[in-house]
């Protein structure tokens, strides 16, 4: 049930022809009698001895489009430059680019948005520097920030390799939130050094969206950020994924008939993404939350090293439960899986109360495979597309930061994230919902514009949205 | 002669009105008998007691704004949100805008460009870093850096306030290059701080842009940067100023039909640009500059405190001219100043040799008022649009870049400035060159193609270009 459908795709090969070796028809034969249909030639360049050109062949699969190069390499007279399939050709030169939003059409233009005129739009920032959230950039940009340490499923692959993420984040930005966002991948590890980088490059941005940091120094660097910017800090991969599986319970429960302060949640995996989801199902009144990792439940008995535990089992557990996934999972209502493959078995699901929930996210291979635990479960959730009720995070981000940002929110709070749950819930009506429809498509125009209220609306109650009311509220009504 | 006509202006206030204090019409009467003409208005918000208008007035000039603005305030009820003109108006919500270059229209456009697909890019990245220069942003961006210590002619304004040159200059890197930039304004003004962030944030750029750094840092910061990074680090201060007036100068001295290596130049001013602008004369052939600073001639005999000037005076004052101004600009043939209003003479002038040229590039008045030195000088040149012969860094920063991304250039070193200054002179014909054309306009499209193509060349006969030379040379021949 791959989304990604590779038979008979395409593929460019860019090759360098030694044109005293080989001729472009030997080429050619080759391909073909390999049972690659060449469907397009580009000349790139050509010299008196040798000529580049793009190939662009029809091939069966990834397997084929190998031994086709592989093939291409053996050639006398031709050096393989590159090999590229369709997704590869849609990341060429980037993803993204920086536009501007009037052409310069004459010197008069010229001196309002550069030398002279420009001088007085500095002054009046200088003397009023809040006046940057106007007249610059400021208003409508994030920085999408990552240091490549925990990219997808990849792990620490590094700045540069994590780029092409943090792009397509910043399309996706775009595209659904009309926020401007750009990539910066730092080149270091080092958490005081990230802080105090992020701390300095703020002045261009109106929020911080932190990406793929790996734990515990994602905790650090976005708690001493929220404290020393006035400006929106968001770990999307916490945060993101907490609001998005609170908003998918929120309808699940609605289908259970049961209420978030009556629930016995298990919850494995207590990272980054399972701290940030026991936070804000506390917050929204679940009572009853049981982590478990590797060495079973997390308990207030216990003595942990890792200092976000110890905090983990203060806030959970409140009946002190003790054993392992096997034990605690016995009458939940709720199973939450931020962690990995294959950990939940069918006798953990024959364990639960009625109408088992289970949100199974490990990525790309689930807790447990959701054909398996179908007859055991009333309602289920992945982190996959290729599966029902899909738990997102660009159901979140794009809204959330759309709605900071307009109200000219200092921080996005567990109040604003909550709300913003419950509007992605909202966005499923109650005619429309059923087990296999609990969450919103993540192309749902919608879902932006009822994140993006919520979001305000929650930032004035709690006071942290800077701009004038008035001005918003026209927007809102909209 | 300022290019920027103020008479007859259109301003917009802000205006929040208190439905029961005072009534709109009230307010239009107000305008009316100031002698202002209302040419639009609109309701930005409106509730029971209050409404927020947008009043766009047509006014006489900045004063007349300031009356009408000022009568507004003083109006019962009536509360003056903001005052806009023109160029306020066009960087309202900044001047750049972050865009995808292609929509995602669908789950399966969504999963190439972001997950699953996204990850064999960045696999392929890990692997192979350089990689990163084809299949991300790397490509064709650059950062634009400053800590607004030195904006304009504003001085230490800081980071938020130099943001709106910074866009400016984004723009101008995307309209006459086609390159993507975008603004980093850092919150600090330490040396190694500026130096670890610009490092530490390089990955996502192919170049970097120092602007509006003040002496000495920026030199320290350059340096080090050339140094530790392996992508161009180019402060346009100094080294755009210098590209531009050695390109004025060659056209000016086939004018008066002397070489640059039998020239007598004074260069006024010995910070950033002028320190750059001596090394690019140097090393584009001229043997005798005398710097002035205002202790006089710079030479090898005195001990200086600024270890800059240590420095310049082992490569310049061949003759240890000493003594002032007035002194050493005796039988000058050239004189340059990037200094201070005024400080050129008639007197100066005539003691000068035959047909003097002299670039007054003080901003805004220039060191001698070109109406004064016309009737005394071959050729007269300055920074200002608004007299002939304007020496912009403009002609010179997109066109660079440009060049030096295509090659992927590792620097940008000094023959490829040369090489810039004169594909810069060379777009002025020997049949259009006369006194009052020297240098082309910054609107001339044939510029940056020509500073490109010389770049280039210049990127590899000095083997700093790393990208294939017979992909380059395609685009070259086009």
């Amino acid at each position: 049930m791959s989304t990604v459908n590779n038979s008979n795709m395409n593929i460019v090969i860019r090759i360098q022809i030694d044109k005293m070796l080989i001729t472009f028809s030997d080429i050619a034969k080759e391909i073909g009698e390999m049972g690659g249909d060449i469907v397009g030639i580009d000349v790139i360049s050509s010299s008196k001895t040798h000529t580049i050109r793009d190939i662009t062949i029809n091939v069966n699969d990834q397997k084929h489009s190998h031994l086709m190069t592989e093939k291409m390499k053996d050639l006398e007279g031709v050096h393989v430059v590159s090999v590229s399939d369709r997704t590869f050709l849609l990341h060429i030169g980037g993803k993204i680019e920086v536009q501007s939003k009037n052409p310069i059409k004459n010197r008069d233009d010229l001196s309002r948005v550069y030398t002279p005129g420009v001088a007085k739009v500095c002054t009046a920032i200088s003397e009023e520097p809040s006046k940057a959230f106007s007249l610059t950039i400021k208003r409508n940009t994030v920085a999408v920030v990552s240091d490549g340490t925990a990219v997808l499923g990849l792990g620490d692959i590094g700045p540069l390799a994590a780029m092409p993420v943090m792009e397509g984040k910043a399309m996706l930005f775009k595209q659904m939130g009309e926020v401007d966002a750009f990539p910066i991948c730092l080149d270091t590890k080092d958490t005081e050094e990230i802080i105090q980088i992020v701390k300095s490059i703020a002045p261009a941005f109106g929020g911080i969206n932190l990406e793929d940091i790996s734990s515990p120094r994602c905790f650090e660097i976005e708690k001493r950020l929220k404290e020393e910017l006035d400006i929106p800090v968001f770990h999307d991969d916490q945060h993101g994924t907490a609001v998005v599986i609170l908003a998918g319970l929120i309808n699940a429960l609605k289908l259970t008939e049961k209420k978030l302060s009556e629930i016995k949640v298990v919850l494995t995996g207590i990272g980054a993404a399972g701290t940030a989801c026991a936070k804000i199902l506390l917050g929204a009144g679940v009572k009853n939350i049981i982590g478990v990792d590797i060495n079973g439940a997390i308990h207030r008995r216990e003595k942990y090293r890792n200092p976000s535990w110890t905090e983990f089992a203060k806030l959970t557990n409140p009946d002190n439960e003790t054993g392992s996934l096997s034990d605690v999972i016995e009458g939940a209502d709720v199973f939450i899986g931020v962690s990995a493959p294959g950990l939940l078995t069918v006798e953990h699901l024959k364990k639960m109360a009625r109408d088992p929930i289970v949100f199974a996210m490990a990525n790309p291979d689930p807790e447990i495979d959701p054909e398996l635990a179908e007859p055991y479960v009333r309602v289920m959730a992945t982190g996959r597309s290729d599966y029902p009720n899909q738990i997102n995070n660009v159901l979140c981000f794009p809204g959330i930061f759309r709605g900071a940002l307009d109200c000219r929110a200092r921080i996005i709070n567990e109040e604003m994230k909550i709300a913003a749950a419950q509007a992605i819930a909202s966005v499923v009506t109650d005619d429309e919902l059923n087990e296999s429809y609990i969450i919103p498509s993540v192309f749902n125009k919608k879902v932006v514009e009822r994140v993006r209220e919520a979001v305000i609306k929650a930032a004035y109650k709690t006071e942290v949205a800077r701009k004038d009311p008035l001005i918003i509220d026209s927007r809102l009504s909209k």
